[in-house]
């Protein structure tokens, strides 16, 4: 390693979407940005989340000076609960961010042994030899911040994720002279969010949204579900707002939505007006033509309050004819089949649904598209350029605009992960991979996390796998014949009967206390299968196989 | 059963996207329209299609007339080979449906004792009771009909898919004075595609498409590909026009994609200049700044030409840097993911790939937007309005839509598959329900379509389970240990060791001959596994156990 270098080594979500990572390094002091999650393909049956390898730094332990976080989104900080456990390191995050931060960290038992920072958009800290300043962004969530860190060879910005958002709704803008203020002085390199390069134009701002929800609230007949991203304070605050305005209460349902409504809450970070809201469980008895209730899960996820609402198996909330349901998220891709038939539950209930932005925007995203990328690029006129965030085909796109914008002096320089590049004073040069790669995690439960494993799944052979095999009938609902149990590396020596016949029990009592529309819902039916199955064979055998249920329609 | 009266009876395509098949009855006589198949969703592994159930209709055997097909789709075609074997009736339909469907019976076996009928839109057909005329619309394919079915107790319109293209390629324009005629006469009822009811406006014309594709093909600095639907003959023949023009050679790769062009060049329907056409074994030698190539596999599928071109283990094709690689097609939801992939192997090739609409449109929808769906209301002025082909969602918007128009004199009725309506001289009554269902297909394979057996699923316990579990080292692309198999209700009863051992190694030589980026894809791998381990199996045992592979990342 040269003596007066830079190193950026990749460590994840560049040539994929989500695991956010990347280390930089000069001599023996390693500086790390973001620490997130993804979540897993289709492909990866029983997995439930994925974090990023970080062998690379525990090879190098002892340099990791500290994490730097952008902002509090999963694919940004997911990763933590299970980095720290290899790796205590400091935390410098924003105020809200680590109020996230430490929640998640609570529930893994692990808040007593972390140092978690605070730090001030507009701040800043020396980390070793890394001096750094917190640049506020506007993106879909609070706090959010990009970093400009003062290296032995110059500037590195990482914009971190971001939108230019001209009127945000609490009335912080983007820090654009941040980004000037280094462009006049220089810039080595410019690290910037490839999200939206697929779009043209700018991204509307976040208050675009007001509008129609306003609109949709005034004009509905009866009660109000709207779902939104947990994350999104700026939109939760809105539909606040807007319940004040038109005169309704507002509740929140779903635990997310819950924990971060209370945490923006009590951080001063949310506004609500006295008396406005009602608690969960009074929601049943309230008037519902006086009530807007918020729930997570608009993606669909199996558990998620909204799912469960859509099958009228949720304990607290029910929608009912003449409800309004109001879908304020983006698909995300993949998850359009679950959030269709979900919705299409709402639709047989005769709710009134809206979903897209078809008759008024519901939704704007928190990423900038391609005019706010060539103004970042313009304003920070770096020496380097490298993409970030992104599939490969985001990433290269990304690249090809900031070639078109011609205001970087140097190389624009297309990197994946595990890919470094070193700066020196003669250029920036690609070096030899290190080792990166997807870790898969797989936690308790989704709904309760409680002891979490890290899975290297050359465990497989030691914890097994199990195949319950559910043959249900399409018309009835019925389960037709007692499940089968097709399992592998995982019964105990002894004789296994008793476990799998209280296996099979297990299964048709989930399946029982299931309604008539979880049991068309697969995916719904399979998630319960699993969760349940998982935690009696974890408390009669303490292991943790691999379960994939099947369900044959007969 | 009342004495006149007509009975509507929707076994597939309502409430669900895909095996499109609806039932008219009067008294003894039954009219079937279309007969389709759809993709299974991820949940149903292993499976190949699946198709409707057609319990109702083989209880009513001897009355079923015929079975019309409104055009050449899958989702409107795909079912009949299996649907046949049980329900041998004559098949009407315009010629070039005909010839696919004449394709497929014959690789089923079928094609001798198939009773298919010929008729010509614009023409009439007298089956039993029913007086049909054929009325020509436009769509993404050619030959597309809607169906006016003369009935005891009026006119039912079926329109088919369709989209009303002002400037269709082929000249020949949708036939509103049809429509406009019924309307005039009387309509008891419409039945209308609900596909599009989610976007507003107009449908742009498929000609839209040539000014940007020819734009690319003009400026391509090497060879092009360009993926299509198989079945849009319009935009092959653009493409075929477009290499005229640019003074190139066009080829066709992918089985899919010989095969149609074969079909509607030997019908006159695709019209190709003399001499233009390289043949797909000469494309390796022939000068690539001279050819554009139009292959099949637009949504990558995992064995189709396409998807194995993107990962460099086609035999006639490669990606080169400079090549343009243009995706011509609608991304269909649940295959982002895959599709994705695929062009960011592409981009790895440095090729020059186009995929959106965003820089010009590339694709435009075979369906009608709000406006023609509108439109074709305003011409029909039924008493009855049924929307048709789609999710719970779209017909219950599209039933919104039809409300809001005014011109449906009598209901809208909001009606899924297996519930009947009946129609007598007092109106339309909701009746019991018949017995609906999706049938799941388990084909040889998805290349050769060898012998195919339906499968009802509770033929599992006769045919087994194996799942095959492979640790694959990400890195590497080895294979970790020696695959694991677990399976269930399969093995003969004597020693199967060395079937398992076999097995093991048709997995290992599987994986052996997939070159790197196959062995990264894990759903290429996994469709390769499952296709050759089902062959074997079924050599070895004559029996077709369903295989579920799963990959391990270690």
């Amino acid at each position: 390693m040269a003596n007066r270098s830079l190193w950026l080594i990749p460590l994840g979500g560049l040539g994929e979407f989500g695991m956010n990572m990347m280390a930089l390094r000069t001599g023996d002091d390693i500086l790390v940005i973001d620490a997130g999650m993804m979540f897993p393909e289709a492909e990866l049956l029983g997995v439930d989340i994925v974090i990023p390898d970080i062998t690379y730094l525990k090879q190098n332990r002892e340099k990791v000076r500290a994490i730097v976080l952008t902002h509090g989104h999963e694919d940004h900080i997911g990763a933590l609960p299970y980095i720290l456990r290899d790796l205590n390191v400091p935390i410098y995050g924003t105020q809200f961010t680590l109020a996230l931060v430490r929640k998640r960290l609570e529930e893994h038992g692990l808040l007593d042994q972390a140092d978690l920072r605070e730090v001030q958009p507009g701040g800043n800290a020396q980390i070793g030899p890394f001096g750094v300043e917190f640049i506020y962004v506007t993106h879909s969530t609070i706090d959010c911040i990009a970093l400009a860190v003062r290296t032995p060879m110059g500037v590195i910005i990482h914009t971190g994720d971001f939108k230019m958002d001209p009127t945000p709704i609490d009335g912080r803008p983007f820090d654009l002279h941040a980004f000037a203020r280094y462009g006049r002085e220089g810039v080595l390199a410019l690290l910037s969010d490839s999200t939206n390069v697929e779009r043209t134009g700018y991204t509307p701002s976040e208050r675009a949204v007001w509008s129609r929800l306003e609109e949709l609230c005034r004009a509905a007949p009866r009660k109000v579900l709207v779902s939104c991203f947990a994350s999104s304070i700026p939109r939760i605050q809105m539909v606040v707002d807007i319940a004040a305005a038109v005169g309704r209460k507002v509740g929140f349902v779903g635990r997310s939505m819950v924990d971060n409504v209370e945490i923006a809450h009590n951080l001063g970070r949310l506004r609500i007006p006295d008396g406005i809201v009602i608690r969960a469980q009074d929601l049943k008895s309230f008037d519902p033509h006086k009530t807007i209730i918020l729930v997570s899960g608009s993606q669909a996820e199996p558990m998620s309050s909204l799912s469960r609402i859509a099958v009228d198996s949720h304990r607290l909330l029910s929608v009912d004819p003449n409800d309004t349901v109001i879908l304020s998220a983006r698909i995300i891709p993949g998850n359009e089949k679950a959030i269709f038939r979900m919705l299409d539950h709402m639709f047989r209930r005769n709710a009134l649904v809206y979903y897209d932005n078809s008759g008024g925007t519901l939704h704007v995203s928190g990423h900038g598209s391609q005019e706010e990328q060539k103004l970042i690029v313009n304003l920070a006129r770096p020496k380097y350029f490298i993409p970030v965030h992104g599939e490969y085909r985001q990433l290269f796109r990304h690249a090809a605009l900031a070639h078109q914008v011609g205001t970087v002096s140097g190389e624009v320089l297309l990197v994946e992960d595990g890919h470094p590049i070193e700066f020196t004073e003669d250029g920036a040069f690609r070096r030899d991979p290190v080792t990166v790669g997807r870790v898969c995690v797989d936690s308790g439960s989704l709904e309760a996390i409680e002891e979490v494993v890290i899975r290297d799944r050359k465990h497989l052979s030691e914890d097994g796998i199990v195949v319950p095999i559910i043959a249900i009938d399409k018309h009835t609902g019925r389960v037709e014949t007692r499940p089968e149990m097709v399992t592998r590396g995982f019964l105990p020596s002894d004789d296994g009967t008793e476990l799998l016949n209280s296996s099979r029990e297990v299964i048709m009592r989930t399946i029982e206390q299931s309604n008539a529309e979880e049991k068309m819902d697969w995916s719904v039916i399979k998630e319960k299968i699993r969760v349940d199955l998982k935690r009696h064979l974890n408390k009669q055998t303490s292991k943790r196989p691999l379960i994939l249920p099947v369900i044959l329609e007969v």
